[in-house]
């Protein structure tokens, strides 16, 4: 037992970042925003690039929470700082980027009902690590990895800027949208129905006058609202919900804008970005509240149509409570990215 | 406490049936069937002629389990007896139907994978009904009514055979086929891989090897085949499932067979046949665990597109014990068929 | 897929017995009450004389509900019928006893809070089957048999009454009462204070006057009610609760004499009767959700400690749906008392 | 939306404490422990004395924790500065002790098991805090919080030592112990069987090889022995449960020792010690997991009966989330305790 945290052998290092691709996003939200970056023991003292592996959250993270404890538990950072102290692991750069929305998130797209997330990722955060940080600054040597949310902005930001990433890893990510999002739309629109008077301008209002997630329905609730702002939305940042909110009934139309975002979908058109990756990292809990090892599976059969081979792992576990699982990609990684 | 059957005041008559349309059925099952039918105080007295009401059970069903007692309530022949022989409801013959298959059920559809349970209704029992029982032996004095997969049928044999039947009466029928059965492919997906080595031979090798239901991924895995059965099955009697085994991802091209088949997309397409209907009840728990209530809701708005005003009425209450339910839908069909 | 009955090759016979022990008890239950008792294959035949099982229900269970059928499987008695049918099995004579309340059931005691249900049992019922079928009429030659309170039955009524029954067998019975029993007492005591101002008059009258157990808190409320009706009703009928209804506080006192009918702290008292036993058959499944797997141990454990050495297994399963195991316990039994 | 952690407007201090009391303790945890003290905005600025309220963990907390932010929410830092930066609350000093054990907790009690962490906290912590802040150094301005295990200690410690504590908060403190922990032991015993071969070592052993609470049964176990070993542990070290392991029988020898620090049946004999308290506040969900809900009424019921009249209040909601709680509390001692 352990009442203190971890002295650290690497160093962390907070950065603010002034965003222009968030200026003006259209819900408001800050266009200033918290980095953190990682370097591993030894960086200080040496002259020697880095590759670089940037971390992302899921749903509803922020940077912060990186840091959040659970009993008997190291933390993220002292799970990272570890992995790199420990024998035997190349060194890297991590980088923990901040895309928080008051939707809960961004999907690390862009989209007019969040924001340029993407290219707020992909070009500013990027370039302000590769100006302040002994990078290796080449696609070969960056990678980008996360969970659930995290996991698929680790999916398909590759696939969409493989000038930028040569490399994932992906826990659990969002993936087989018709297996990971499509039932909760039901238990959405019955929420709307008993709770809200079919509105979910009623939902918003009463979500945010008391504590988050107070209710048991605000779960599906924001998340079937969020990935419509990500998948959906309009020039004019107005919402397509994918299904009739009184009925669940599903809007072929709209579902079709999501289905071109899911990384199954997407794998087939993106062989040769796939295939100049020099790491991919695919893994979930065989008991994943949302399938998501369901959707792992079919985004490896992808892959393995295409002919590439990644690491691939289900292992006993749920969606929850996963964190150690990050060292394992963030190593394997940091293998083939320096 | 009574801890006595009721008395009787109507009569229970229980029947064999010679099938010549389920001879031969895919499945094996036998083509000869049981056949209860129940007739009203005074029936044995008068020389008058009533109308009838089929009540067809929901999947797994069979008609001996009409019998079937819940603590403290009465059964469903019990309530059916005790409604007609109150003051005030019209009088009605009331005929059990056994549709059960090897799967679990036909959804009271001509299918190759099960058998041609629609024409056997339609054309042999109502025919056995007419020809034994002084019947008002027109479709204006026909209705049908059931719950769940019974709930099923009555919405779509009236659509399908508009000559047999003009009055209808769905408790949480099987409908929007994407909320109620869609969700579960997921499930279905996951047991079979961990369970049955993603072969569904394996399954029901295993299901008839032991006592039915002791393993919780049972209900799924029956219910996603039996229903492929019925909705998609070829002429050559195999089936088709509207999803990989192997993920849960969905096949497009089959999944437009069940959606046919889906009262939901129905109704538009037989507007005359619905408008034709002398009386149609709708009625679902509003938590109903396959969210039937929604499905009611999407029947009922298609309804309301072509003119059509059911009764409809979504009660507090889930799937399950609402047995409760079929008197009220016995008597509105009994005051509009006679 | 049979959709029939089985055709019996035994018989089952319906009585109705007038019983004294009945008259007057406390909740005005009726003293008429029906029995059934099943003659196994060739005894109409015979002259010979048969062994006697005594098969009593559950909670809320009434002899009725033995001819309940599940999907896929027989019923109890055509598992019954099946056994005795099969080569191998001795025959017996089953007798279904009807100790159905107001309350939901009796435990097969003499309380004042419910009736005189052990009288009735031992004297009455036992007395009319000798009388009027060829039984082996003594008690080396009776055994009783039960699931949950009908397993309590079986396990109390043989050591209060061992001039009746020389052998017993239980299935998930009522034992260990601070594990199956005190656990919902602050369910219980939460359900009163949330929903009926914490007044049990006003559960029964609300319970009374809709579907039974259509609220999801009327089990708790029922068994808590009906198991103090049995274990701690005072001389006038009035009913004394062993915890607090505001709070769930234990009452020790009376949860004393509650204790006092626990089999597993009556065991030990009653060691020269059932060393007497000629056949002890226990059993339950792993995962039962009163936890009487737990219970089934700690009376085994008595058992052990009187050198007696019954049957005992758990198995994998819950509480329900383990019909299957009768026929396992009702050969065990005539094995050992013909 | 705001990415950041609040800028405080008064100031968060971490010392380390070197404990005597817990030289030596039975599980051979640190002596040293962290400490995190909370000055007011305007303390720097002032040569006042505030009131004192130490803020204590529940079951496997420790003081990093606090610092564990939830998605829109803010953390308990955030919480208490935020409360004490408002207009109208009067100011506090807040304290948050560490009194982390390697079995999860320690119930702020002194225990052969555990260790002495009442001494540590009631005259080391309190000494260190009032020999280097400007606090009023009396029972009578200091006051002592937490949720369920720290509730727990808020209700104790002062009736154990009101020489210390003036004031006392708890929300869903551990209380009537046969309600909230009873329960538990028979899923420790069944997980000890199924698992562990009825063995708690095994169970040790297995839990620190592998990420913590990854099997569904780790809380329960946990729980139970870290409860015995505050609650019926010997002078030795070595702890007694208060259950067989085999079955949940209860040992009434060593539950009646549990029962002696069951602060419902402490309240009685603490009259005297609970009357001198200036305020004592007492909160609960009304779905608590635990039903520590009935365990407050029970401890008010008590209260009542001695003529003390706490704040009191249940509140929709269950055990989790409901950090929000804490102002609500906190404000309550500070204007009471100044």
């Amino acid at each position: 037992m352990q009442p203190w945290r971890d002295e650290f052998s690497g160093a962390f290092h907070e950065h603010t970042i002034q965003s222009e691709a968030l200026q003006g996003n259209a819900l408001g939200d800050p266009a200033e925003r918290p980095l953190w970056v990682y370097t591993p023991p030894g960086y200080e003292a040496s002259e020697e690039r880095y590759p670089t592996l940037y971390l992302i959250q899921g749903l509803t993270g922020s940077v912060d929470m990186w840091w959040n404890r659970k009993p008997f538990r190291p933390t993220v950072p002292e799970l990272t700082d570890r992995l790199f102290a420990a024998e035997g692991c190349p060194p890297a750069i991590v980088v923990s980027v901040d895309a928080m929305t008051a939707l809960g998130g961004s999907q690390y797209v862009n989209s007019p009902g969040t924001g340029r997330y993407q290219d707020y990722l992909c070009d500013e955060i990027v370039g302000f690590v590769d100006a302040n940080y002994r990078t290796m600054a080449a696609r070969e040597n960056r990678g980008i990895m996360g969970k659930s949310s995290g996991g698929y902005g680790a999916m398909v930001v590759p696939m969409m800027r493989p000038d930028v990433f040569g490399g994932l890893a992906t826990h659990a990510g969002d993936a087989l949208f018709e297996v990971c999002y499509q039932p909760e739309f039901r238990e959405t629109a019955r929420a709307l129905r008993d709770h809200y008077e079919g509105s979910y301008d009623r939902f918003w209002e009463d979500f945010r006058s008391r504590p988050a997630f107070s209710k048991k329905e605000d779960g599906v609730l924001l998340n079937s609202w969020c990935m419509a702002a990500c998948y959906s939305a309009n020039e004019d940042g107005s919402i397509d919900l994918p299904f009739e909110p009184g009925t669940g009934r599903l809007k072929p139309e709209v579902w079709e804008r999501w289905l071109e975002l899911d990384p199954v979908r997407m794998a087939p058109n993106k062989a040769e970005e796939l295939r100049s990756m020099r790491a991919i990292y695919v893994d979930a809990g065989k008991s994943d509240e949302w399938y998501l090892d369901l959707g792992a599976e079919a985004f490896v059969a992808e892959l393995d149509a295409l002919g590439i081979e990644p690491y691939f792992e289900l292992f006993e576990g749920t969606h929850m409570d996963i964190e150690y699982r990050y060292p394992i990609a963030m190593r394997y990684l940091a293998e083939r990215l320096g």
